[in-house]
């Protein structure tokens, strides 16, 4: 049976080997503290293009922190030594924008012309919100993040579009402005917030029902802010339809050799 | 005649329509000041997906500012209504790595399948430097900056690889300091320097006798800096070789909309 204490103080390479080997299959969220954690996009070589563009145009929903080379399952800068088709807990196949399995490893759709795209995550500064003393509510109720499809258009890329989803977490105002200041230090894990206070201005009509994850209450003294979300390049994906794409399945992270204070862009 | 001071006070749009016009055909430092200066390096879009690539795994040398689509000329997002193909007040056509021409306009080498790339450059953080009271020497001087290649190899990405090419700049100690915490502000125009102090760790063995540009003296009490440079990716397309490349001339670059300040992420 697994300890999540252990894991909590695990490296990122111990992590992983624990997903090579089949012992952790759940959500990578709370382990290895202190690790960077990344979403996981995978795309045949003739889509990449497009892809990296899109992350290009849109940093703040997709920070890059490495794009592997054509066939080569390594993630050679941020976690020498990995295998992207075995160190993730979980999986998705999607096909023409579906998703059609869930798997512990890919072995069997990875191509010699795969690339893989490891793009920054939230939990990175949610640990900076949570060692500052601010309380992220999602995680003292231990629930996902809600995420919301917003009004705003993502700047296209080729066949690549769609909204900008965002992730939203409740604060009274002397926190939303320590929020703003902490998290602007993490350009590759989101970096500031996009929007707060009017969840309308940007098309969302109930902060208690989210596109994705699960519902947060704000409460009367809180003010409402909003993330570029990594869930973003899945909602591109649906509109672009690549005839594969693999990606991590939500909350079950790649955990990387990096550590969250590499992304301090303030250090 | 050109009357410099009415270009100086003059905007990107307005030095790039002049550009068009075959009005402007130097260099473009102390044009439109205020306005962020671009290179350019053009590639067919099968060899558009490794040069993204070399510019995300080398963000300090190549920071993208725009990346067009294949086949569209305009700058759409830093540039709306610019032409590429004219508005550069001089061009480099390069085949297989070797450059054999210098022309005032692209028609004749633009393609359906070509992808422009514009990476930020230093004349934004060297206003920066100015405006804080530093003295820039190369420009007291009125020479183009020293430039060398180091041995500091490059990531490379695909068929791109190279050599790090670095900007050197001579300062007091205390004003060292303070250089590195100004330029730090611009990670889109090369930020803060790659290394200081000793020009034989990074391979220069003669600081008199630059790869590019000018020599520039360094006096007794003062340090030399050492900035990542726009230069770099000249070095990588020699190595590539791609049948086709359009870069800008060194010094005469592509002047956007942006302004200065929307650069500095201190804002």
């Amino acid at each position: 049976m697994v300890n999540p204490s252990k894991w909590q103080r695990a490296t990122g390479a111990e992590v992983r080997q624990a997903c090579r080997r089949g012992e952790l299959s759940g959500p990578t969220s709370g382990l290895a503290l202190g690790y960077v954690q990344a979403n996981l996009v995978i795309l045949p070589r003739d889509w990449a293009f497009d892809f990296l563009l899109f992350c290009q145009r849109n940093p703040q929903a997709c920070p890059i922190l490495e794009v592997t080379d054509p066939g080569d399952p390594e993630a050679r800068l941020v976690a020498p030594g990995s295998d992207l088709r075995t160190d993730l807990p979980a999986y998705r196949i999607w096909e023409r924008g579906e998703c059609v399995a869930e798997v512990s490893e890919i072995a069997r759709w990875w191509r010699e012309d795969s690339v893989a795209f490891l793009l920054g995550c939230s939990f990175t500064f949610e640990a900076a919100l949570l060692q500052a003393g601010l309380r992220v509510r999602h995680i003292e109720l231990g629930r996902n993040v809600p995420m919301f499809r917003t009004n705003i258009p993502c700047q296209a890329a080729g066949r690549f579009h769609g909204p900008l989803v965002v992730s939203m977490r409740p604060f009274p105002p002397q926190h939303v402005i320590r929020a703003i200041q902490i998290t602007r230090r993490y350009p590759r894990a989101h970096g500031a917030p996009v929007h707060l206070g009017q969840p309308a201005a940007i098309g969302i009509s109930d902060l208690l029902r989210p596109d994705y994850g699960d519902p947060v209450p704000v409460e009367a003294d809180e003010i409402p802010l909003f993330w570029a979300c990594g869930v973003t390049p899945q909602a591109a994906l649906l509109h672009a339809r690549p005839p594969l794409a693999i990606t991590h399945k939500p909350g079950h992270m790649f955990v990387t050799d990096l550590l969250d204070s590499q992304l301090d862009e303030a250090i």
